[in-house]
């Protein structure tokens, strides 16, 4: 029963068929391949407008290199305390951006809230000595595995925009948050003021490929530039794009993510008493205590403890492929705890 | 009446003469001028040990010229979320270092506790995804005026120490900490485990200059090359050094800022009622609300609102040189408040 | 007949088949798992000695992560005005190092001379002004298909320790190297005072590995760092270290690479009249004019120019798996230039 | 004899009196007194049109920002390989600019000619491999004493606005190219199509004062946040602006450069047979071989060898105070090389 993460997971069958299916014939290199070229279009149409589409191998690079287009070396990025670019990327965005600084706010469930946002703002009026807020950072869905609504993110949008703050969400687990609301990409992404998404597909069945989706085209040139000076331009591009393509063909990306969610969703039933958070994605939250925690242990299942050592809460992640039987397996033992 | 900052104040008299005194002859460039090279001999003997220093003309250069020396790009600095380096530089620390972190921890009168500083190492154990926490900066006097005993520096050494951190302080007001205390600059530095100081006189007195005191010469080349590269090497080094001298010498520096330290107090009994920090140095933190503020600024007085805008509290610093006369008339505003 | 790039080429069969084979089961995120796990033993063993190795996804980012932590910011790299580093990389070593500087010499055949670096170390005596020296960087092959011998590498080597500089090897073709010369890999890299190795492996039938190699595995701390905070440490690492291993077992890497060299040297050799550079790998140089270029692209050559436009000169540039026929079919075409 | 440096010389009386006299009252910090709001205004005047206007106290300072302002990171800029920022600043442009890179071009006398900057261009093509030329900046007076006439800045501002060159000067001896030519500062800069100038006044007299002079003042805000995140915005700034405002107050600054390019002069004809660059400023370039350098010497002439050690050839600078008995007594031991 191996809940640590939706990182060990393998690759779905399909897009592994579309890595063999690419490697053929010749292939321009550094983007300029046929598949390549066709994720543009398929990312326009996904999200029903002209989007400019840029694909890395890890989410760090996605978040940091589209960050770095949107925030001056003296610009902050307002995002939530425990946002993974704030604490799982080791600076990264500092270092892509020159050096800006996150501005780190509070909020339940790892959500920001426009009201923090605000707060934010009217602490860093004394220019030039503090830094610009140039960019708000939203996780999606967030780190505690709620998702934000799309009311919610427009009004987040709305702040973002009366401020004249790019707004960046950070979707590693996109998919994720997609299968859990009635609401289009478009709805969850431009139409609520969203300016760049890092699109995740390696949690959720990729091998290796995230996407960093422009609204506006317009930041092309620097994304190539930051990419390219990041040693993110794969040479032989076409394996990345054509997982890509096989994700996002005959709704792939949210198939496996529906499945992965409703099987977090038992989880989160059966954990019920102990949950110390909503379950609204493929991420369950428990904090029953460390003892209890060591008797799941004791019963065979694996994952991580949740905000340091010692401190009684863990996280369940349900991968795309994660077996049912294990889910049920592991639903009985939470339910020995009751 | 004007109690805004003490970089308003003018340059004191015995360093104004040796500036005039130094612009005579031939002088090398770029610190090989014969004042320069006495500035390690006159720190040394300040601080009782071997020293390496170097000077530059801010205090926003000092901090991160110094910090950048001892924390490598995917480090982390603790400090104070009041902290200078964290909300007047403009994210020069993140420029200088090559976007390190700064790792921010709360603390009553700005200070920084152990426990604190133990409490945000705990969070960053997840190599390499965290940043490494590399150093601890504190201010010193901090930036709600309060004074770091020698017993809480010689913990926050050895909690450095313990978990090698380089231990930096941002002396801007040193001077006003040596005066305010019973204890010698040693005792006050590399005696508690002090790695890093930048020592600030422009705010005391002088035109513009500030050291950067190494209490391990071996950081030397790494400072130099740091400093070249930031611009701050003066080509004309002489008028720096002589002010820097000058401000040593026969205790300027103490004397000064045991007057504006000894107003200070007198300003703190009078606002004994509305005080929201202790008054420890030349800063005085009060807390009468907007009316009273009003009040006060409808009286003549000049001075900052503290910690955003209408939060009722206001900052009364106390230069080098501010009149008596000055001091009583705001004691008597102050009055009438009560 | 396409002779434009070994990146237009696929993956081998031999590396495809072992992608396959990596997706089945859990495997530990971010370099934890299995196979990861066993590639500093395959690397320590390829080289006789013990190594540490991290995999990146581009050559790019192998030689930006080897040379920045190599070389402090107020750095310079010495290396060729032709190299990769300094021509292809958009500028990404001076972004990981913080700024430090590329030190072009110049050189026949892209090749680096001893002397050309003494000459260069003596220009930058002036400390602090001018920058320091901290590594000699050059390419193994060199951007014109030539080879370092044994003994030129032990030359390089003698002249980078004498002057305290990193030794590091862009691999990007490291196999071509190897395969041409009747020597070890060990004796082409730490034997010769090499510190830091680009080991290619996606030009020559990976899909998209490369590997750091530090001979002193004491910098393994600050790679791991970097990589991490350039976006590098791919979360589900099993697939590009099972190209690696794949790689490196049974002598696929030199197998396809002598063969790439050895249609080299046919294409070479009817190219004789016209060569501008000695075939000693899989890269053939010529400079028949641009009136001869213009005929072998109309008898169907794909190829790019080379040094810039309208210079006369090509590269052709034969792929691990370039058809036989292909190669024999452009013979014919540049033997009718004769 | 000491002909080393400008930079070994006193502050001007004019400008020391300046300084004096500021020192008095109380003062807004961090630029916002009196003096320093004058500048705009009487640069402005000076180059007749509306510039905006930044103090910092070096000349690498000046060159760094003024860069950093105009070029991306992954940008380059064009410039003379014996450019003062290439050669002489540690790095600092790279620093600041987070990384973009110099690109070196040769000329005759340290200039660089419109077909160079051609030739260059020429060469980065490539994108996004090749970094992107973003700027062109040249040094008035050249690193070799040279000036620049109207007619070659006209063409180098045609060549930079055509390739979409941000167009620098770094005029650390601005003046003396001023007083060299029958031409005003309009025609110097921004009329020959200069964006940006770094207007010294450090080496002509003053103590430490050089501007950043934005001919595009929409550039302001860029320029004021990098120039506080470098650590370059003086808290007591009066003082430097007092500098400014006396250098340029009844054309101090002019006086003293034809003063010295007078004298330098002086010292050509005497050179007349070794002379191993134009004398048009107030350095002067002799190449009379080692053993008559050493002759010089030994007569009591103290001066930096120039291009490295023993090349024969030596530098010799004019100050603005430089005694004219020191002169021409230099003129006399010359004249017995001949």
């Amino acid at each position: 029963m191996d809940f640590r993460s939706d990182n060990t997971s393998t690759c779905a069958p399909e897009i592994m068929a579309a890595v063999q299916a690419a490697n053929a014939g010749i292939a321009s290199a550094y983007g300029a391949d046929e598949l390549t070229q066709r994720l543009d279009a398929a990312f326009s149409a996904l999200f029903e407008c002209e989007v400019a589409v840029f694909l890395v191998t890890t989410g760090t690079a996605a978040n940091s290199i589209a960050l770095a287009s949107a925030v001056p070396p003296w610009g902050g990025v307002i995002c939530h305390e425990e946002a993974h670019i704030a604490c799982d990327e080791c600076g990264a965005p500092e270092f892509y951006s020159g050096g800006a600084k996150l501005l780190l706010v509070r909020g339940e469930n790892a959500k920001v809230a426009p009201a923090a946002v605000a707060d934010m703002l009217a602490r860093h009026t004394r220019s030039p000595h503090a830094v610009k807020p140039a960019a708000l950072s939203i996780s999606q869905t967030t780190e505690r595995g709620a998702v934000y609504t799309r009311d919610e993110l427009a009004a987040l949008g709305a702040t973002a925009r009366a401020a004249d703050l790019a707004f960046h969400v950070d979707g590693a687990r996109f998919a994720n948050a997609v299968a859990a609301l009635s609401a289009s990409p478009a709805q969850l992404s431009w139409k609520a003021g969203v300016d760049l998404l890092s699109f995740g597909a390696t949690k959720n069945g990729a091998m290796s490929a995230e996407a960093i989706v422009a609204f506006d085209p317009a930041r092309a040139e620097e994304i190539v530039r930051r990419r390219k000076r990041g040693g993110h331009l794969l040479s032989k591009g076409r394996y990345a794009a054509a997982q890509m393509l096989a994700y996002l063909e005959s709704g792939l990306w949210l198939r496996l993510a529906a499945r992965a969610n409703n099987l977090a969703q038992r989880l989160g039933d059966a954990a019920r008493p102990f949950l110390s958070a909503p379950v609204e994605s493929n991420q369950v939250f428990i904090k029953p205590g460390n003892e209890d925690l060591a008797r799941l242990r004791a019963g065979g299942a694996l994952f991580y403890d949740w905000g340091g050592e010692d401190t009684g809460e863990a996280r369940l992640v349900v991968s795309w492929n994660q077996a049912e039987a294990e889910v049920d397996a592991m639903c009985a033992l939470l339910n020995t705890l009751r």
